[in-house]
């Protein structure tokens, strides 16, 4: 469907579409995040090698890698080349942060008797007993915090412990684990817009505020700054959960859903509004859908 | 049963027994522990109210405190006090470690297709749907982070980073998922005391290992005291769990899985004969358990 961006500042319109006026383009901006993913892919093939007791590594090893990258990675580390930080600094925070993802990934496809499973999300193929799966995610997400405390960073311990409050509450009960929770709950017609809406910033939008407020603590950035990536990763957490979540939803409802993912899009290019350069562009691309451009 | 003792150095022999050469007297002893229990538990009530969102808290609240406490929690308490430390900078890696040990013995209850549970082992009450119970475990786990992190002690953060780091390994993949993992194995009765010794050392062991460094880290020990501690937090823990364990044993088999818990308990005593004092010989009182001296 061909969407109506004329109500939107022609500078947000730019990012809304890959048009040619984008001073970044579509093929440097891939390369940017790709190049990112890449790099963590790195750090944590070295972090979680395959070694003994297999037993335990061979499904860790397996089960990271098994879930789909998220961006809220990703953002972490571009927030902190934002603010001058370099990428080593950022990819523990970043790491963690997919482990944490990784893990509640694995979870949320175990085999529970009580967990109604939509016919539109097919279950994923096991390669290890439920028993190996529960305990794998159990063991994944703690090493997160292990690699962030390890990290290279010693001169600013404080930092680190910031970044282990962010990504422990983004994870826990008032962030991801509720969004979860919720997620499973069924619900009428009537909620379903502010259903979604919830789940999405519960379960992507506060790991993305997480991620990219870590970025800029971890960067040494300022309380403002920090607060301005935290709500821009917020706002495009949740863009991109209620992409995904649009999906399952009746045509008629769709036009609906993307009036507020338009709504959250605004809301997070105004909070990039007085950052300049390539690296604010391509972390503001972050809300650029392709599936709202249709070429 | 009556265990001879005769081979133990007199000193040794007077912590396996309760007898009236014992400075600490068993009501003090049961006394000191409790009193830590108690603290851990209020500063833990008031860490997880029941607030909104109530479907969230409220399995996080029952979740924390229907899991068993843990002698490694309070002895990360008893270690930190041990070298001058006090109680308030150890409670948040005590409760954490808390936190860590109810997310496993949450989800170590779950019921999953694939576990084999033996009589002995019967099913405890699910208040809750398995989801809920599998997610809040999810969200407990890094709770604990968050308490950690959030620290009175700020003057000392490169001291929270490494209990971080401690805890971290002790919970995960190496520590208690491990010990986790292979209690779920059938072994057979060639190996089965081997079976008993590793799955004690992860599951126990490393866990009061963790507790024991750690509060010894928090009180700005040293290094050997730490290393000291440490060892005796891995034997204390794991004659705990053998302990434990020997339940399910044959009658047959139970004087040879004591004659290593009494190896594991000298090795620990070994470890203290340096320190001094009330609270050495409280700590110490730990590997005295009163099911090897019957009055």
């Amino acid at each position: 469907m061909a969407l109506n961006l004329s109500h939107l500042p022609i500078k947000t319109r730019s990012f809304f579409c890959n048009s040619s006026a984008q001073p970044v383009s579509a093929a440097q901006n891939a390369s940017y995040w790709s190049s990112i993913d890449a790099d963590i892919n790195t750090y944590l093939k070295k972090a979680i090698p395959i070694r003994s007791p297999e037993t335990v590594f061979e499904p860790m090893h397996h089960l990271t890698f098994a879930a789909p990258t998220t961006t809220a990675s990703a953002l972490c580390v571009a927030a902190c080349e934002l603010f001058g930080g370099n990428r080593t600094q950022a990819l523990p925070a970043a790491s963690a942060i997919h482990l944490i993802h990784a893990a509640a990934y694995t979870h949320d496809h175990l085999p529970l008797t009580d967990r109604p499973r939509p016919e539109s999300k097919p279950d994923i193929q096991h390669k290890f007993n439920p028993n190996i799966e529960l305990l794998t995610g159990d063991g994944i997400a703690p090493f997160g915090f292990e690699l962030l405390a390890n990290s290279v960073d010693t001169t600013h311990p404080d930092r680190i412990l910031r970044v282990v409050i962010e990504i422990s509450r983004a994870s826990g009960s008032q962030g991801l684990v509720d969004g979860l929770y919720r997620e499973k709950q069924i619900v009428d017609q009537r909620s379903r817009f502010e259903f979604i809406e919830y789940v999405s910033k519960k379960k992507y939008g506060e790991m993305h505020a997480c991620g990219a407020a870590s970025g800029v603590i971890l960067a040494g950035g300022d309380e403002e700054q920090i607060q301005k990536l935290r709500n821009f990763g917020l706002y495009a957490g949740t863009v991109r959960g209620m992409i995904e979540m649009k999906s399952g939803l009746e045509k008629k409802n769709i036009a609906q859903i993307e009036k507020i993912i338009i709504k959250f899009q605004q809301l997070a290019m105004k909070e990039m509004e007085g950052f300049q350069g390539k690296n604010a562009e391509l972390i503001s691309s972050l809300v650029t859908e392709p599936i709202l451009c249709p070429a």
